[in-house]
C-alpha cells in the first residue's frame, strides 16, 4: 500500500467510525467503556459529549498544564501499558505539585496504531484509573483517534491554587537556599544501563528502571511548596538544565554542591563504575523531583512540612546575586565543567 | 538503525534537548521564538513556567474540549502548516461554541518528525497565531516533542458559559426542531472528488477543499444556542451518525426530511453525478457545523439570532418520541436505509 492509499485508507477509517458494527465502530464503544469509569466527575457528563463542564470554587485559580508523550521517545513502546498511562498522568501532576496546585482533572488524546490490541487499551485505562483514583484527578474527556505512527498520548491536567498563589519559576531571591524533593538521575541512569549494559546488581537495575517508567509525582509536597517556596519548578529535563531555567526567569545564580545532590543507592553504585555518569544523573532528566528555593527564614518550616508529607527533601546550594548559569561545584569547591555538546551525542 | 537504536537515539536526543548549543536545544529555542506571540494572556508566563494560570471569572463555568490531529489520517501531510494548525485549532472551537461556550483559551502538544524544518513550523505558528487572534483565543501553554511517526497535533481548548448553562447534547424534546448551521457534507465530498478523480469545476473542487481544509467555527452562533436551543453538538462524524448520538443521549427520536439538508452549490454538483454520494455527504464528517434543536415557542428568535450572527440555520426536521435512530426521510416519504456497513469500505 503506498503511503498515498494509506492516508486515504485511514481517512476513509476515521469518516467511518461512527458508522454501526464497523469495526471501529466496535473499538470506539470498547474505548468508551473502558475510559467511561475514570470519569467519575459529574462535569465528564459520561463522556458522552462534545465537551465536559467544571466550575471553578470561588477563591482559586486554575493551573493548566500539557505533556506529550510518544513511544519509541518518552517510553519504551513495550513497557508495561498500565505504566505508560500512569507515566503519561504522573508527569503533568509533577507539573502542578511544583506549582503548589491540587490536581482537579485531566483531559486525554489517545493516538493508536492499527495493531493496538484491545488487551492493551484495557491494560492502560486500568493503570490510568488506578492512578486516577489515587491522586483524585478524574478524568473529564478527551479523544482516541488512529495513527500510522507509534502510540502517541498528550494529557492536558489542570489543578486548583488559592487565588494569586501559584508557585513560579520566578521568586528566587540571593540567600534562598536550594532544595530537591527526592533522588536525582535515576530515570538517566536507568537508560544508560540498559544502553550500554552496565554491570550492576539487579536490584539496582529493577529500582532504576521503576523509577524511569513510573515518575512519584510529589503531590504530597504541594502545600509545603505553596506556603513556604518563593520559587519552584519539576525536574523532567535534568536538574541542571532545569534548574538554570529558574535562575534565569527569577534573575539570579545559584551555588550547587554537587556532594549534596541526592543519589539512590542504585545510582550511586552506577557512578562509582564511572564518575563521568554523575553528570548523567545531574543532566539526564526524567526525574519529576521538585527543585524549589526556600527563603532562610521559612526553611525549618518547610522541612517540617516535607518531613510531615514523608517526602524527602535535601538542601543542595544557594541562590546568589548575578545572572549568570548556576555553579555546580565538585569535591575541589571548583565549578564542574559539564561537557554539555559532547552530551548531545550520548 | 534498528527499531532499538533509534529508540535509544530518540530517548536521548529527549534527555539532551536542553543542552546548550545542541541542535534539538537551538530547535526548541526557535519554537519558543515562534510560539510566543500566541501566548498572550498574562496567565500564560510567556511560556517560561511549568504551567499556566487562570482565574476564572466568578458566575462563569468552563468547558473543556481536547481533539487530537494526525497527519495523513486528519488532514493531508501536504496541506499548507498555516491551515493544518488552523484546522486543529477550529475543531476545537466548533465544540465550544455547540456548548455555548466562549473561547478563553487553548494548550498545544506538537509532535513532530525530525524532517521538519523550521519553515514548516513558522507558518504553522502563524496560521495559529491569525486564528488564536481571530477568535480571541489564546495560547495559554503546551509541549513540543519529536516523534518517529506524522506530524501529530492535539489541543485542549476552554471556554466559559454562564453558570449551568453548557448547551448538552441531552434535553431535545419532542416537537422540537431541528436546525443545521451552513451546509452539510462538503468536506466529505472534498475527499470523494480527491480520491476518485470525479470531474467538477475547479470552483466546485476549490470550495470543497476549503471547507476540508478550513472549517469554520460558528461561534458566531454561540449566543442563539445557548439561549435557544434545548441540545446541541458539534457536527463532525457526519451529521446522521452525530445526530443519532444526540437523539440518544435525550431518549428521543426524530424525522428529518433529507431534502431539507442544506448542501453548498458544489455538492450539488457532484451528487448530480451520483445522488449516492449524497450518503457520503451526511455520513461522512469534518463539517464542524452545529446541529441543534430547538423548542418551536423559541424558533423565531433562534433565527432572528442567527440573522444577526450571519450565520445560515436551516430546519431539517422534527424531534418525535421514541428511542430509534433518526431517520432521513427520501423524496418519497420514507426511511432511506443508509448502506453503513459497505460504507465503512469506502
Amino acid at each position: 500500500m503506498t503511503w498515498r492509499e494509506l492516508r486515504f485508507e485511514l481517512t476513509t477509517r476515521y469518516a467511518a467510525r461512527n458508522m454501526a458494527k464497523s469495526p471501529i465502530s466496535a473499538e470506539d464503544d470498547f474505548i468508551a467503556r473502558h475510559f467511561k469509569p475514570l470519569a467519575m466527575a459529574p462535569g465528564a457528563l459520561g463522556l458522552t459529549d462534545d465537551a465536559a463542564v467544571y466550575t471553578p470554587p470561588p477563591g482559586h485559580d486554575l493551573v493548566l498544564t500539557k505533556d506529550a508523550l510518544v513511544a519509541g521517545v518518552h517510553f519504551f513502546a513495550d513497557d508495561p501499558a498500565e505504566r505508560i498511562a500512569r507515566k503519561a498522568l504522573r508527569v503533568n501532576l509533577s507539573d502542578l505539585a511544583a506549582k503548589g496546585a491540587m490536581p482537579a482533572g485531566f483531559l486525554l488524546a489517545l493516538a493508536l496504531p492499527p495493531e493496538t490490541g484491545e488487551e492493551w487499551v484495557a491494560a492502560f485505562a486500568r493503570g490510568l484509573g488506578d492512578d486516577s483514583a489515587h491522586y483524585g484527578c478524574p478524568l473529564f474527556g478527551g479523544d482516541t483517534v488512529r495513527t500510522p505512527g507509534p502510540v502517541t498520548i498528550s494529557i492536558t491536567a489542570f489543578g486548583l491554587v488559592p487565588s494569586g498563589h501559584m508557585v513560579r519559576r520566578a521568586g528566587a531571591q540571593p540567600g534562598d537556599r536550594v532544595m530537591v524533593s527526592g533522588t536525582i538521575g535515576d530515570a538517566a541512569l536507568a537508560l544508560r544501563v540498559r544502553r550500554d549494559g552496565l554491570a550492576v546488581s539487579d536490584a539496582a537495575r529493577a529500582h532504576l528502571r521503576e523509577r524511569y517508567q513510573l515518575p512519584r509525582p510529589r503531590t504530597a509536597l504541594t502545600v509545603a511548596v505553596r506556603e513556604h517556596a518563593s520559587a519552584a519548578m519539576d525536574v523532567s529535563d535534568g536538574l541542571a538544565g532545569d534548574f538554570a531555567k529558574l535562575c534565569h526567569v527569577s534573575g539570579v545564580s545559584a551555588r550547587v554542591t554537587l556532594a549534596d545532590v541526592p543519589l539512590s543507592d542504585a545510582a550511586r553504585t552506577v557512578i562509582a563504575q564511572d564518575e563521568a555518569l554523575l553528570e548523567t544523573a545531574c543532566t539526564g532528566g526524567d526525574d519529576y523531583e521538585i527543585v524549589c528555593t526556600v527563603p532562610p527564614v521559612k526553611l525549618a518550616a518547610f522541612r517540617a512540612a516535607a518531613a510531615s508529607a514523608r517526602v524527602p527533601v535535601s538542601e543542595i546550594g544557594e541562590i546568589v546575586a548575578g545572572e549568570g548559569a548556576p555553579q555546580f561545584l565538585g569535591a575541589d569547591g571548583q565549578p564542574v565543567a559539564w561537557q554539555r555538546l559532547s552530551f548531545s551525542h550520548l
